[in-house]
């Protein structure tokens, strides 16, 4: 069984490198992951908002948020 | 050939849970991973601190440092 993983991002540099160091280090035979770039796609900010995002890049992990460094405040995104 | 990952911690409720839910879920294929309670091993706070840690939970990836939410400070482990 896999779990769900969602990174979302803005595509700040900040942002890239922790996806590139992060989100795609994870074990992606347990985990299947979702990259959404929440300045383009504005109709899943409701959903990050939810799960507890307060800034990218952050990863959502089953439900929950871990934020990794400071690339960008959610609410400068809205 | 795997590279090196370094879980910083110090042993609060938001170090234990980074470290079950983002560092235990990187692929353990590629990524070799050593956990350092900084509380309780202090001759190691160079190293992180030259690694660019400045709070825990922080996981550093090939020697670059990426901060999971936030625990303590760094200055508070000094």
């Amino acid at each position: 069984m896999s779990s769900k993983a969602i990174f979302y991002h803005a595509g700040c540099p900040v942002c890239l490198d922790a996806e590139q160091n992060v989100a795609l280090a994870l074990d992606q035979q347990r985990y299947k992951l979702e990259t959404v770039h929440l300045g383009t796609d504005k109709s899943r900010l409701t959903d990050a908002i939810k799960a507890g995002v307060k800034s990218v890049p952050a990863l959502v992990l089953d439900g929950a948020a871990y934020h990794i460094n400071f690339g960008a405040s959610i609410d400068d995104l809205k």
